[in-house]
């Protein structure tokens, strides 16, 4: 396996922190910078001590990463509309994984209307392909630029792709997902104080979540003729890391359990992340990049659960999963390995 | 205010727990007595070291309390399936509080189907008033039997009497509820493990919960011509206290979040213990009998939040609201404080 | 009862969170005024949701604070360091309980030290009563000033006490104190980031807690012959509320279990809040204000273990236990209450 | 690197579970069989869901782990006791390396004191190897039977280790050390329940842990003239993973926080998993097996803070690394991965 040059482009987050985790110790590739410019100058194991021992990299700043002509792979980790910036000035050839969501939308309004601000290279948008590898895995390894999916979408999706792909659902969809902390990034704020966050559950985002259009988008581009209507609701739970999504259809007709495992059974063979299991719980998921996914039947109704870890398959380990699609290596490579029990 | 005499059959649990935290320091009440079978001869403060140096209470046993006839008022925090037996033998007017499902549902069919045994007392259930405080106030003032709601289904139905009681709502409602471990009882069982329920996110009784029948029932005598289907999914967090209920319903026309304001505003008028507030949470209303209620529209889809403690307005606390009317109290009595921030 | 005035400077913080849930409920107080110069105009419940629907009160700045004229009691529930350039400026014949560490030291150079600036009103803290009450009652009674003791130095007195007014120990004593993340304030800061703080166990401020010199004083006014040293290790407990102590004694001379016990049962005889116990547990004094005591013994070797709710006992509750005293109430009035099990 | 044949007595439990998350994917091992009596026939992934995907053993009995003639080394993951009766009955040139305390402790006396039983195969420890790692590599190289360290004693080995081989200190040391949840076994017990053990802390075992004499016992054969004595404290912590020791010494002489670091870093020179930093957190090691270690210095008083993972550097990790030695392959084979941050 020939080595590959990557670099991370904020570095100090916990997209970064796992990015790490997982490259360090990835068989195809060295890791040639990690950037964050609050943090240039400065070990990288004092923003990540559980890296101590384990690297001597230094953190370098965005200007200063000008490794960039000898390098083959850009992990972008920054605040949602930096990517956007950005990706214009980078070399054409240059393998880019963007994990915000700057290039995953294709319609400029609907990105506006979520993200809060105008679009500036919308036309880059379409060179992009949506990382959710399990459905795009042919694209993935023709292509040089990922969006990476949003980790609400991620399990939504991973519920709903084979539900909607064979048209098997009539009207309202309704998704109440629950996300743990770390899905609020390394920053310390009041929502994640922890006196409070650790008694805490509640919604937030309600009908504007801006995981939803990403997932509409792709839901109607696997069947033109889906029309929703899709309803996301996200909550944050006392826990740190994980999303569980609990996810209720209608079906078209009455339906076994045995009938709908045959349906994802067929979406995901040879699809070694996702596993299908009688309960999806966070605790078998966390720390690693499987995605469990069950159901429940009552005659046309449905509830599809997706259980995974929102910075791992929800995240920096899609982002490794789809790199290594792209570099033509084995989809599991670096990536196989369980979260711990307990 | 006279002192009248209660007692509590199954005292070591958490719903004995938190009945004896509000009944010790209850100004018209005297704790004549709290039996649990397995801890007879032994201290209360012994299961509830939190009560050291408040009380000097022993537990009896079931048979040994035969104070019965100097009783005013028994509550039974039993396991379902324990009070349809038991309360046959007791006297007529004895004022009896069950905290269990075994006297919240009228058909025995429905009965037997969800708690998977045959009600042997089924005529005695048409004397219970169902202890939804909050839309029974003149039946529980006149009553001497009272079946206290599951904590699922006060969540839920604090969340849709307001539309229901207005057909408001059209087709398919989802409630999809969540709960801390304290939900699950005293006694240590795989699924409260600390370990593994540290970061455990999972569902649980799909289409199976016992609590929906009671909600259903309810709703239907509210407005008889509400014939649903509600989805009810419970899932536990990991949390210790707390219910969050997120409830998916369509309107029957585009409405603002005014309106709805003003719905449950007239609704909830004079009930000091629902508030209305943008966000629930369950940090805020955590060791209180407080049940936080917020909404979020969007055209004809309407979300609402419900946020409650599961032993107390789910539990415990909403018996002694219904035990303050059933005695002519005020129904806030011994009940009106909060929980800790944090 | 007469109502008492009482207002509380620095109400948005935890310590602030704590005085209101127990004040608003006093029956000998009324709550005049609420200060916080940041939530200036806001409703006190927006800080403090648990409060909603039990207080109507706006916090004030300090300037308007003017009702400090009709005041009876002022609470200065501030940062270290505001307390000590406040109290010159108020009334005499105010009652104040501050709850920072300004006006617990004598000596200046050690306030200095520990505290990292000159004090510049130390000639009135004489006027203060150290308000460690089980100790201090009948000054306490007198006084109309009290520097309400550090959480952790009232968890490390309450074991302490009793041992040195005997004199039964030889040599160096070692304090190892924990605690939970509500004792870092209100404010989120990086060490109580809910993602890391939630499994991190960690020491800091080795040697040099703050706490540490109020510990010594009062031991040595206790018995000017003892001489320490004291060794306090403070850590940072993945919890949110508790103390707990573990402090490392040498007897004097073998002795029992039980003739310890019969030293800390004539110490705390009387007090109401003290309760002695086989194996204390922060799970058993959250939320109240109760002080939980136990101690294992091996010839001359005594360990003393404590267990208190850093905010109640450790600072909020046992102002009001201060309070209590100063109005010649008794000194449990409003805080005889058990937290929750679970 | 030539694949040998291991076997886990005792898979069930966490410290199978460990070692399977290890083992599964390390470069010289085969996972033969893994063996738990109550679970024998079902697949490996019921009780470690975790490992979905990744293995497809089922659980033997320990009766029909006939496989031991072809085996090349066995783990017993057993409670204490177990492994004392088993191994005189396994073959002489069989590697084993025992995770209970059975082959710990040289004197019989000590051994039925501190486990409470005669021990029927005494003769047999001389044969083990204390699997210390750090101080007995030599040895590990050579032996064919390890008796792997307790959790406690690993921490408390790896602070004092270095100060007691050069004698640096004077008379008694404190050892006050906490654990999370996952170090009492996989099976729900009171102390485990999570509605409790949420906000718990609490000490145990004062005076009698059965960790202490595997501590003194290598500190004498480090430095005979040692006499301690030595106190050792543990606490439940409201965490699932870690452990965090603070050892209190006094120093022979005043001393600086540089020359204790030189001691450190002589002691554990080419120790991979010991890792020298400013303030230990578990939050750093969890999932690891790094040992993080730091130390505050005043003069004589020294303490010293380890922080590891009972579960990996605790007890399977710490396993493994002995068995790397006992093969001749590097000690960090399959164990140099960090845990995740958050």
């Amino acid at each position: 396996m020939a080595r590959v040059q990557v670099g991370i482009f904020g570095g100090s987050g916990y997209g970064g922190s796992e990015l790490l985790r997982i490259l360090l110790f990835h068989p195809g590739v060295d890791v040639a910078f990690v950037a964050a410019n609050k943090w240039v100058g400065r070990r990288v194991d004092e923003a990540h001590p559980n890296l101590r021992g384990l690297t001597d990299l230094t953190f370098s700043g965005f200007e200063s990463s000008l490794q960039i002509e000898h390098l083959d792979c850009l992990f972008l980790g920054l605040p949602h509309g930096r990517s956007m910036e950005l990706v214009p000035g980078l070399p054409e050839d240059l393998k880019i994984i963007d994990l915000a969501g700057d290039f995953r939308l294709r319609d400029g309004r609907i990105f506006e209307k979520y993200y809060g601000k105008a679009h500036p290279s919308l036309d880059l948008q379409k060179e992009f392909v949506y990382g959710f590898t399990e459905i795009n895995r042919k694209a993935l390894v023709k292509t040089r630029r990922v969006a990476n999916p949003g980790c609400f979408a991620t399990a939504v999706l991973i519920g709903l792709y084979p539900l909607i792909s064979h048209s098997l659902t009539r009207g309202r969809i309704v998704a109440d997902a629950k996300t743990g902390s770390s899905g609020s990034g390394a920053t310390a704020v009041p929502g994640t104080h922890h006196p409070v966050r650790s008694s805490s559950f509640c919604a937030y985002k309600s009908f504007s979540h801006q995981h939803l259009p990403e997932i509409v988008q792709t839901l109607r581009e696997v069947t033109s003729s889906w029309d929703g209507p899709l309803i996301l609701q996200t909550h944050s739970a006392p826990m740190v890391r994980g999303i569980f999504a609990s996810i209720y259809c209608v079906l078209d007709r009455p339906t076994t359990a045995e009938q709908i495992g045959e349906v994802f059974e067929a979406a995901y063979d040879g699809s070694g992340f996702i596993r299908l299991v009688s309960s999806p719980n966070v605790a078998w998921v966390k720390n690693s990049n499987f995605a469990d996914v069950g159901w429940a039947v009552d005659g046309r109704d449905l509830i599809v659960f997706v259980a995974l870890d929102n910075l791992m398959k929800g995240a920096a380990g899609q982002a490794v999963q789809n790199m290594n699609l792209m570099f033509g290596w084995s989809e599991e490579t670096g990536l196989r390995s369980p979260g711990g029990h307990p």
